[in-house]
């Protein structure tokens, strides 16, 4: 018979398209992952009365609050979940942290250095994780393997993208994401941060940069397209390119890295796939392969389904969340968490004073 | 306060792969469709104890039984679903039919047109479903839509493909799939049964065929491979291939479909994409359009996430469960169903003869 | 200094699309390769006068004659080259091999089995080609190197298909190609010939096949689709299927082969690539690998400009040309040749056989 | 009777790669264009004896010179052709403009802006060309075409990359373009000005940039990379990366546009094809089509062959020097010519100067 697990109890707030992916994670994970323990969707926390309820009805939360004040304190709250707009991470995140409580944050972790510094040093005994979701893609999962293992040998070049549409489509400019006073920015917390994590995770801590950032909706007062050139501290260069204004792609976030012994390249809109050039093979058997990450023997293929079955958007946060999990039990450390989006808005903020500046700015 | 959902009590026969797919859906459907009854994953059958134990737990099933016999006739069980091997389709869904339950059939339906026969004559005013769960994939869904609309004209050539590497791996080529005696056939029923659903659902029925079958493996007595040429009913002219001798290809099951206002092509392995080429536009603008069939207005891209948000194996059998109960509580008819599954074996039934004598075939 | 080359006096007949194609081989070749002779475009015969002018005058013939007869017999004249429609081949060939001449012959090399017989008979002791271009593709070049050096291992399937949209174009429909008088065939003898020299140069001989041919145009004597089912003398299967209705494709020529250690693919349309697969790679490290076969160090890359730097449809005549010249200096022997262009012919016969008689025929 | 065409006589300094591939272009633009002129390959000049030797017969050069300075004054020379390192295109144009020819130039123009100013200057009144090929790719012009018309609407983002692993390999470090004192700068003028040009003709003048170079390899005096973001002048935003350590890419040169009725894409290693998507289509049809750029209704493709056949690097030469002509026919002027060089070298100075100051530097 198989021994009791500790019962975790979850308050999420939020309730709008990520706290589905969040909310679908709480629930999948234990079919996925040998999770050691039992996780309850205790309450979620939204303002919105009636969508509040339709949402808990259809994500098995068995009970809803108006306000997260005094849900992120109860006692038989284990885990905090966030999944609102920018603005609320710190309030929530200390809030949380201060009843000692387990926190999980959605990305990007603050509106200002400060904020993440403040945020980061209160949950410092306390597990803790950023959704910077894309680390568990299983391609990019391989690539960060086969990075270390130095199959690329030394890293020249890092380029990463982030093109969406989102900011060519007038009804999604009404929403939160485009006001600096909930989002702290625009493209940059929204899609460049992503960039900006994983190129953290795959190659090295970047030293320097120079940016620029663009606005091309009239009375917006965020930035919708954002470009940056940088130096890494292994010596590699880099270039970051993210906007809401990239008509024809949904989510085209992806990367090309290139190295003495060969290059990767990915691209989410095609996430079960990585592309490999191995530089180390003859001339006449080189080329790009397209590898199905779906296993054997990669990253994540023991959890899901089988080789050749594809995975979706939703497994990065049940992967994420996974092995969160397997972390806690063990008391072993967790990335990416409040340091790792504290770093990322250390690199923002030098994006947004290069930005500001002209000129180059280190981070 | 919503109304009370009237329940469904499932008893699931199996624990392997497929099972693992049903008992997903089973969990997931209430988060993406509006489901009009409550489901509660009640009992799971299956013959190894320690392996069922294990599954039950992963899988949140209440109860666990190592005989479905009496399983399938309990009176607080309104659904019955099969997930086995193909030799046992026909003894459960018979017992389960003469029960009054709800049934759910994994495919291919029976070993034989008579056995199919005789399941779709049982079930004949019962709900019923055959797991052809790819007619779900939206873009498979979007490719009927738009053949239905006439956006190909009028259909030439219908080539259909399924190639796995499955029977050149040792390991698999010792399991239940090999066997004659417990599968029926091997690619016939593995592979080309879905290529004759899909097939059927996009294109017409078939007339009349020619096939051949080729076992690579020694001593194996099933196809390890199966071709099929083929003329439909609507004058288009139609080739099958499935093998499991694809060596490189994991999941490798695609059409190509050819009109005379266009063309359409998927691939298994790039799921959440269909090709299509318009041949009424402008000839200097004709190309081939690689859609993201992801939303908006795509089939199912407003049950799962948002546009550029890849979906997976598992939703299939998610949409397929969705649209079943939706038609359930409407009392509408669904497709595919037992009748469906019987249409496929008679097909199947056709290119074991074909193989035989080497002769045209009428189906 | 140089030593002098032997000159050759090449007399063409044919002045369209073919004929342009070569025309330009005979100027090119010596250009890209070591041609140990002096190439004369002496004289280009074709019955349109005016329309003959201008050739000549665009691709630099020296003299224009209206007949062919009298040219073919010359003294002057050297070379060959068969430039027309099929039913000509046979009368031309004939006379200009009882004439001694080196001949070049466009495919399919004749419109029947005994013709071509004859033609192959006739030439015994002359050098002689038949233009299956394709197999100077570098990459179908390659791909010939590499299953003879066993990369693919035993070959399981071998997959070919032809797809154009000229039959569905009514201008292209009143052109001898779709004479049967003239043509001898439709889309077996345009398309399906260039996939059987190819299956025969890659793979190995076809020992029997079952067929089908479908006209789907009215009032039409030739076949606009042909598919057939085939077993090739090394144990491996095959499926054709050859189209002038494959709407959306222009010049879709291509094939997938899967072997025990791995498969390949092509599609002209893409002509500068090879896709590889490498089953005996480790399993995490397996992928589709597209390769750019413009060298280092593939078939042909030293000839034409530099890695990366692409070549197009003209190249395959001029390299094709470029082996020919080369072996005639060696008095080696070259292929294809009449008698690999007999044996096509047999293989067309068994599929007209088959598909006339519905039933497998022995090639 | 055909008219006698006015004789050309050409004399070209150079006898490397790309002095192949001007070669094959003059003999080979009266094959595919109608061409007002007849072309004399007169006098090719190259400093090594043998080598030269060799070039004139394959290419069919009349005579040989070891050095240019007398023959580009040559009373028989009508056409200068400059085909040799950076240093000394200034030198020979500036000559060959005293002596008042026709020039032709290849790319980058010169070493630095004064140069170039220079030699646009002396060739005001005379004929001229610049070898920035990739304009007369015919998915290039196409897209020129598209963009003009009004189909991406107003454009939002232009991406340009230039990859290639040259840098990387030991063997081409030692020729001249690593050297700065005859090539003036790395990937810069090698193949960011390939870039830059191709920018300006799909898109707008570039009026202000922020640039970095690297050099990853010791002991070399030019930059192995360039990265640049910039404002232009129609309001869209640009990043550049050029380099010659992508490890893995042979000739990657391309370009993603983004604009608000949608977005183009190209790559020059797939060159046959343009990628469009076409924003203005019902949401449920969008994506992104893959164009074979072989016709009907293309740039020159009624001048090579026919639909689905392709053609490669050699044709963007024959292509521009065929438009050329037919310009110097009419009188008409011609782009990209030496004022068009003038302006990359403007824009090649403010990127150095940009990268040495680390500050945005106006064009």
């Amino acid at each position: 018979m198989p021994e009791r697990k500790r019962q975790l109890n979850i308050a999420m707030v939020g309730s709008g398209f990520i706290a589905r992916a969040h909310s679908n994670a709480f629930h999948q994970v234990g079919h996925f992952f040998e999770v050691p323990f039992s996780l309850c969707t205790k309450v979620v926390c939204a303002r919105d009365q009636q969508k509040l309820q339709a949402f808990a009805q259809q994500w098995d939360w068995q009970e809803t609050a108006l306000e997260w004040e005094s849900v992120v304190t109860r006692k038989d709250i284990d885990v905090v979940d966030i999944a609102v707009p920018n603005a609320l991470h710190a309030p929530i995140a200390l809030a949380a942290a201060k009843a000692g409580k387990i926190i999980l944050c959605e990305k990007p972790l603050a509106l200002t250095v400060e904020q993440a510094a403040k945020m980061a040093e209160a949950v410092r005994i306390l597990p803790n994780l950023v959704w910077f979701n894309y680390r568990r893609v299983p391609a990019i999962a391989l690539a960060k393997q086969w990075i270390e293992e130095g199959r690329l040998g030394q890293i020249f070049h890092y380029r990463a993208y982030y093109f969406n549409q989102s900011g060519a489509d007038p009804a999604k400019g009404q929403t939160w994401r485009y006001r600096r006073s909930e989002a702290g920015s625009g493209a940059i917390g929204d899609l460049l941060s992503h960039l900006l994590d994983t190129a953290r995770y795959l190659n090295a801590d970047i030293s320097e940069l120079s940016a620029m950032t663009h606005t091309f909706a009239p009375n917006r007062d965020v930035d919708d397209a954002v470009l940056a050139m940088a130096h890494f501290a292994n010596g590699s260069v880099g270039s970051f390119e993210a906007s809401r204004f990239g008509v024809g792609r949904r989510n085209g976030n992806g990367f090309e890295i290139y190295g003495s012994k060969g290059s990767l390249a990915f691209d989410l809109e095609d996430m079960n796939r990585l592309q490999f050039f191995d530089a180390t093979e003859s001339t006449a058997l080189q080329g790009t392969k397209s590898m199905l990450v779906t296993g054997p023997d990669h990253p994540y293929s023991a959890n899901f389904w089988k080789p050749g079955h594809l995975i979706g958007y939703e497994h990065t946060f049940i992967a994420t969340l996974g092995d969160f999990l397997e972390a806690l039990a063990r008391q072993k450390p967790f990335h990416p968490n409040f340091d790792d989006g504290l770093v990322t808005q250390k690199i923002i903020a030098a994006v947004e004073a290069s930005a500001a500046s002209g000129v180059w700015t280190r981070v």
